[in-house]
């Protein structure tokens, strides 16, 4: 027979500190309290866990860059919303975040949580626009719970989809891989696309949309496993495995007609060399350099940039938010491309806000096979 | 009273050796003959002094890269022309044509006379379109007679304007600028708009294009007389004078708005410093990069291109070539912008076929003011 053991637990109110009688059944001594008074359990919720960026990273982010907290969050406001932060979403652009410095977003300053979208879920609610329950998506940054006046969260459907997948295809990576490629890649049937990170988040989006629109698809990835699930689970034509051969030679075999269109997402040596087989108009995006970001020295420049004047090629910067009053077209075709079977999003879930730095540090490694994402747990 | 000597002259034709008596007035001595009979007159004319690339330079073009000879041309088949060569456009494009590998153009062959554009006359023509005394635009080369069946051919008219503004403005150099500017930096008018080489050939046309068009103009160039041509002749509203002054700060000076196009002719340092300061959805047009044409190291790629990522800018590279179609419509707009005083062209003339390498490094050396054009005299 399980015996019960009493404890009094202490929550803030607007008129002090109270304290509640919790009954607990033991063994085991770590099962969690009962359903608690409404006080008590907003005194509960409202203990935040944040990861704070307290340096500016030389090179590789590492954990003593950041500052991790149990934190008060303060009592909400009219309009105001308490929403606990499910998963999150890794990107490379995390790394230019902590830089200082003017960017296409402001950075991340000094003693704020990190940045980071999420997944998340409404806890309490005085905002019209959102019910207790709702999952949402948005800035949640790095931390538990977010209070939030709502302005920039959107309402997601996990009756469509799988969560995560609202921060993959369907989400910012997703709208990223999609416009990018279609509007400033510009991709017509028949043509090559070539895409670098191709087993990526991004990269997956644009081989699968790049095939979908008829296109001859070459990927460039780490490794050979990288390679399999580009080419089996995202419909690849071909992937070069830049560290096991030359690209060079990798490409000359794959992209027998030249390139039409580079989708960037690494730069260094690898833009450096699909400039040298580009065609005639070719369309590079320049979506990211994650081989650069974590520099010390200068950035590696294209030394072969004149192929653009030779072939009269253009070489292109994006930055998803530009497309969003679009995303809801994105979101729309890539949902139905799912649903028909078409096109499909692949995530790979770490858990532990604690463990932010080491998981981001995944990504700079080649290590997340599909979508980065920490489960907030 | 004049007296005169009488001469025998050899000449070819199609039967052998012939003599012609040719009687001479003297003094003095040196009076050309008078008019030859046909024969004589078009043996005379067909001995071509060709300046022939014999080797593949490596950095600067030398002396020693190119023969120099006397050729006995072919005589006249059915549709052909004899064109002498009175003035040739020299290009920094031309070193590139040196090398060996793909480009936008076929390289010259070792022991091909070098390629050129030129302005010439016809001298004799079995060709219906031209007739002698035309004066024409083509592929000259750097020789003084070409034999040629007219392709690719235009007639200039000399009293629109002097035959060297058909190489500089109204000529592949000012479609260079006229179509690059327009169509790949599509400037709006109170746009910033930068300049390199901005006194220079194609610079010049941009500049003033520009200041048409109603922008903010402002020139990057080597030398305070270069950049007081660039501000006083063309209409700059600045111009940098890199040689004297920190680009950076000069742009920060010039460009209190940022830069929303940049004509680059250069590459190198200043494109470098160029992408620094660009703003959101600014356009980088690639049509040279001197600065680095003579490198005998790996050409400088711009360390700075993730800034076109940040501001979602492009960089493309054009080649004049593409506007074949449209280089009428371009023509007319400078001819009336000339004629109306709102444009001027300016040429820098040297004399003398021989002096082809030396003249040619004068671009190189930032020696010349205004487009260079050799006299075959």
């Amino acid at each position: 027979m399980p015996a019960f053991y009493a404890a009094l637990h202490p929550y803030l109110t607007s008129s002090g500190i109270m304290f509640f009688l919790c009954c607990i059944p033991y063994p085991p001594y770590h099962l969690p309290c009962p359903p608690a008074p409404h006080a008590y359990r907003k005194f509960i919720m409202t203990i935040n866990h944040t990861v704070r960026l307290i340096n500016r990273p030389i090179g590789e982010p590492k954990r003593s860059d950041f500052a991790f907290a149990d934190e008060q969050l303060p009592a909400l406001l009219e309009g105001q919303m308490l929403v606990k932060n499910l998963y999150l979403s890794l990107d490379p652009a995390m790394r230019g975040w902590m830089n200082e410095g003017k960017s296409y977003i402001e950075p991340v300053k000094l003693g704020d949580v990190m940045r980071a979208g999420g997944i998340s879920e409404v806890i309490e609610s005085n905002n019209g626009r959102f019910q207790v329950g709702d999952n949402i998506s948005g800035m949640a940054n790095v931390q538990t719970y977010v209070v939030t006046d709502g302005k920039g969260w959107v309402k997601v459907d996990p009756a469509l989809a799988p969560l995560t997948t609202y921060l993959n295809v369907l989400g910012m990576t997703g709208m990223t891989g999609y416009f990018g490629l279609l509007e400033s890649g510009q991709p017509k049937s028949g043509e090559t696309v070539v895409v670098s990170g191709a087993a990526g988040a991004v990269g997956a989006t644009v081989g699968q949309v790049a095939k979908i629109k008829g296109c001859r698809v070459v990927g460039i990835a780490g490794g050979a496993e990288k390679c399999k699930l580009a080419v089996e689970k995202y419909g690849y034509d071909a992937c070069i495995d830049y560290k096991n051969e030359d690209v060079r030679v990798g490409l000359k075999r794959e992209c027998p007609n030249g390139i039409d269109v580079y989708f960037d997402n690494v730069g260094g040596e690898i833009l450096d060399i699909v400039l040298t087989r580009i065609n005639l108009r070719a369309r590079i995006v320049i979506c990211g350099a994650i081989s650069q970001y974590n520099n010390t020295t200068p950035v590696k420049g294209p030394s072969n940039y004149l192929s653009l004047l030779v072939n009269r090629a253009r070489m292109e910067g994006i930055v998803v938010f530009d497309y969003a009053p679009k995303y809801k077209e994105g979101a729309a075709a890539m949902a139905e491309w799912i649903r028909d079977g078409k096109m499909v999003s692949v995530e790979h879930v770490e858990t532990g806000i604690d463990r932010f730095p080491e998981v981001l540090m995944k990504l700079f490694k080649g290590e997340n096979f599909g979508k980065l994402v920490l489960k907030v747990g």
